[in-house]
């Protein structure tokens, strides 16, 4: 992708987000009709839905060529990353949306031809837009975030985690994830993992780690987390794959190979 | 306490929180002297000091009888709870205020003969303070906390914890923790017991666990939970003493026996 369509693509996506973004804070107040997919812990609400059509609805529209994932159903059934396409959770963190009505996040990530070109984060309450043009550095807002430091030690590291992942599980075997809790200085807990992404890329937090998301929850962090320096791979050092659900390490360089090496590969299943 | 006197004591300890809040958001930027305590995860930072000194100098000053419980040693030691009793954290969420840099808490609670009747937590960085006075309400800067939803189920929560309890430790069977993590909606961590404690206050999170807290930690919190509608106990359904270090279940009444009788009590050491 070259510059100056980077930059028109960047202008045009940001316009959008902070679109979307005003008419989910004017709507907050109202009451949600929320249904449950698969499990209680999977929350849909209307807004969700409605956010993800405005994106589909206007990219479809302006950009008639570029394809889209995205998590609500209303975007395209890809087998292959060629072109550009727009990955998209326009309410990431719904259960904090639903009971907190903040800390979520709408998360837009641009590839092409398999490629992060532009990532946004946009917490939508505190107005904070994380955001990134491959190349061109992270943004916090109007702030260029510094380069992660290259010297930040696994004991002295705080961890985003979920806590189900130090209980059985049929990924990773929970007593290596309870000895690695004890071997860092700190464990967090969000509930957004978009935002835990960009908060690695902030570096309050030095890594963040799943064993299953989705594709819109992390293609926007992985861009803008790329360009403070960070690094992400799955759980096992493998490159991640947009179109399915992954496993995630995302982290400060200076500790992925205790993380995985050390740690998580040998509680692998 | 007499009304006047409560009045009195909240106006005066809002006014020196509001001070500490600002010379602590002046100085942020500059360099912390930081030493270690017992072990890595326990910082003290000058600024933890200063500000401890702030309120102990300006407390003996202006009301002499008045006796502090704080954490960095500038108060008394006492014996029981009798008369008017400061208890003070000066920066709660050290981890967060040196990795962070926000989502840490000024924390000052005011007992008189062991009863709760001022309470403050200040967010300082986000310039948002809850607030309590016995019987008069909580509240997050000029809102007033509605009283916690009577109906919340145990499986449609979500609880603040530490993922440190859901490894081999001495004071609980992690095995049980971990049973409970799987019977709940959903966990959180954000690295300051006392924010926490505010935001089962305010309902955005419905219950907080630990197994040992200092007095300075939860003294406020308790107090602005009680006005909300909450209720504390120790991890065992008994009194807190804030003499001592405590086990903590703070949350919505109407989940505190399905924690606390059929999950935790089953994993006491």
């Amino acid at each position: 992708m070259d510059l100056d369509t980077r930059n028109t693509l960047y202008d045009q996506a940001k316009k959008w987000i902070m679109e979307a973004g005003a008419i989910i804070k004017d709507q907050i107040g109202a009451p949600l009709e929320i249904t449950t997919k698969s499990n209680p812990n999977d929350l849909v609400t209307t807004m969700d839905k409605n956010t993800e059509y405005f994106f589909v609805n206007r990219i479809k529209r302006e950009f008639p060529n570029h394809l889209i994932i995205s998590e609500e159903g209303y975007g395209d059934d890809l087998k292959d990353l060629e072109g550009t396409v727009w990955i998209i959770d326009p309410i990431d963190g719904t259960m904090n949306f639903v009971h907190q009505k903040r800390n979520f996040a709408i998360s837009v990530g641009i590839y092409h031809d398999g490629i992060g070109e532009i990532g946004f984060i946009y917490d939508v309450m505190d107005d904070t837009l994380y955001s990134a043009k491959r190349g061109g550095g992270a943004y916090k807002n109007d702030f260029r975030l510094p380069t992660l430091p290259a010297d930040r030690k696994i004991t002295e590291s705080i961890i985003g985690m979920n806590h189900y992942w130090l209980c059985e599980n049929r990924l990773v075997d929970e007593t290596v994830m309870q000895h690695f809790i004890r071997t860092i200085r700190g464990t967090r807990l969000y509930g957004s993992a978009a935002l835990e992404l960009a908060y690695v890329a902030e570096g309050i937090i030095d890594g963040y780690i799943t064993m299953s998301l989705a594709p819109w929850d992390i293609a926007a962090g992985l861009i803008i987390l790329d360009e403070a320096g960070g690094i992400s791979t799955n759980a096992w050092g493998a490159d991640i794959n947009l179109l399915s659900t992954n496993s995630i390490v995302a982290c400060n360089p200076s500790i992925q190979s205790q993380i995985i090496d050390d740690h998580l590969q040998k509680g692998r299943k």
